[in-house]
């Protein structure tokens, strides 16, 4: 066991009409006024937006909106929600909708008590030293944004999808109701799935450490995603399997899958983010591109642990037995794994590898994963 | 999934050396006196002792002692400590120790801020609304009580073995130094071994609902205790044993295992608590006298998740198998399965069992844990 620390005050509110709640539980951090945050205007039409609205007056909690997020959030959102946030004096956020709208919220707290410009904080230029108070109503279950302090987003001048990390974004109540879920698309809910399974992968397969404890965690997470989205794509309606899909969301990255290991890093985010940086492809559609590929490059580096992945999720006895399987699982689900299923060309991949090593610093990666090591990468899932 | 809310702000600082910085963590609040709490002058032979306090010295944090509290501990040293915490008007208490000085500590804390009884507070005639912060070193890992709000008190005058449960008393920060947890005795790792499982499936066994992911850490928590058990006995200086141990005892009782579950209870503390109540019997030895019995008593109600344990944990498949399998491996590592090793004899069940009935009510459980019922399971461990 390596030395931790493990901190996570994130209160989460799972289950039926907890979004009705909200303005109670802002309330109790004496908040008088919002900016809302969401996505498409789905929210107005379903009347998700009616409730919270009607939850925060029975508080007497005034909101300013900010609606038009979209998947892979953009800076030039954040900066023009940083400039509301600032004219409107709001003293909280509540952002309605998936990881892109939280993480795009989480930045605007930040940068609504910064004077300097809010991308110092992905370019590790200046430290977060205080943020508004953040709260969410999640409506899509993937990227477990909602009890963890990162977020990520793209410049899109300069193509550059960096993240952010501090304790003060971390929401401080995330409502989670899975019957908010159960109209994601079936896309989306596969990505979701993929980017699940990525956020449990990355530090399990690359801890040069890992406790017996916490890799079972990982394990269970990755058998209950498996199992739910079989479940969820034959009755998009079934609760129990959204609610457990949801759970296992945010408990992949809440760092209950961290304690004592040492050495992870995440190889997957860093390359992926490099392909959604400079194509619209969604976030979990390359990841289920480049995990297989990053997997068949690296498993040899770790044979043991692949081994333990292919017996303790699939019930397989090799490295290459618990790849297959997987890429099979994503095949299966019908979520992408070569690039020919974006139509991103060979001669494309060239300015990807050099995204990625780019941002390859940021990720205490830049020895192992040069320009020429990510090209090898992503030639495999050509 | 049922509603839930998760919520455990308590900070967790694992590692070695991580007392040395003990002084620090408190000075983070601003706390200027400690009431000092530990059990045994062992702390002072050793050194801990002395770290502990250069630690807070560092920080110009004063401190009172209160040494000398035992296991099953007892009101009337709480009662000792809140006098000690009033006359000295500390500001924080820092507890040195396993789950009894904590939970000592914890009570001390409720109470140094309560004009009435202290035992108000466990039989329920008044709510803890307030508590000076706790901090804790942890030198024995059993109970999880280092991250979670309970407290178990025993009222020696009226033989009343009691619970409080409040966020107020979880601590502030927890520190789990595996190497200070090494001096352990093999009786009280077994006993330790034995509490974590109890924690484990209290709620497994009995939850009328529970999700496939939370009963999945269950069953890696357990499978934890199992191998690092075995290694503890034949190697108690095994670092990462002891740690990922000392983990598997605070993941068992922080929440983690809970979400999601409907009806769980604990009828196996109900009625250890009335044994320890009644006579000088480690909680862990007592509950490995009572679990077995329990099983045997219970398994029909619930046989699917019993088929479930049995082969999860020992690869049986069965639910008796599975309870012989645990029954066996509490017999293997030296835990007591039967009242005759305590001397214990058929004619003192009726008193335990009457114990254990008059406080059912605060396990939910009067109505099924009538005083008969608890003596036919009693008399299984004849």
């Amino acid at each position: 066991m390596r030395d931790f620390t493990f901190y996570n005050p994130t209160r989460v509110e799972f289950g039926k009409d907890k979004e009705k709640q909200i303005g109670a539980y802002i309330a109790e951090y004496g908040i008088k006024k919002v900016l809302l945050t969401y996505g498409s205007e789905r929210i107005k039409k379903d009347g998700l937006f009616d409730k919270v609205v009607a939850s925060l007056q029975a508080q007497n909690i005034e909101y300013v909106e900010l609606g038009g997020i979209q998947s892979n959030p953009v800076l030039s959102k954040v900066q023009e929600g940083i400039e509301l946030a600032k004219k409107e004096a709001v003293d909280g956020l509540l952002a309605v909708g998936g990881g892109s709208v939280l993480d795009s919220t989480k930045a605007i707290a930040a940068g609504a008590l910064y004077d300097g410009d809010v991308w110092d904080f992905f370019t590790f230029k200046a430290p977060i030293e205080k943020a508004l108070p953040v709260f969410d109503i999640m409506t899509l279950a993937a990227t477990g944004s909602e009890m963890n302090s990162f977020a990520v987003v793209t410049n899109e001048e300069t193509k550059q999808k960096y993240f952010i990390a501090s304790p003060f974004v971390a929401p401080k109540v995330s409502v989670i109701n899975p019957e908010l879920q159960s109209s994601v698309s079936k896309d989306y809910l596969v990505y979701s799935a993929v980017d699940i399974i990525a956020h449990s992968i990355e530090g399990y397969f690359t801890a040069t450490y890992h406790p017996d404890l916490t890799a079972s965690y990982v394990e269970a997470n990755i058998n209950t995603v498996i199992k739910t989205t079989e479940k969820l794509l034959a009755n998009p309606q079934d609760y129990d399997a959204r609610g457990e899909f949801a759970w296992a969301a945010t408990n992949a990255l809440n760092g209950i899958t961290y304690p004592g290991i040492e050495g992870a890093v995440s190889p997957n985010h860093l390359i992926e983010h490099a392909i959604s940086a400079l194509h619209n492809v969604p976030h979990g559609a390359g990841l289920s591109v480049v995990m297989p590929a990053w997997m068949k490059w690296f498993y040899k580096e770790n044979e043991a642990q692949f081994e333990r992945f292919a017996k303790n999720i699939f019930g397989l006895n090799s490295a290459l037995e618990g790849i297959k399987a997987l890429e099979d699982w994503f095949n299966k689900i019908g979520s992408p794994t070569r690039f020919s299923q974006f139509d991103i060309q060979e001669s494309d991949l060239d300015a990807i590898a050099q995204n990625a090593y780019a941002t390859s610093g940021f990720f205490g990666l830049s020895e192992k994963y040069t320009k020429e090591k990510v090209l090898e990468i992503l030639k495999l899932a050509l």
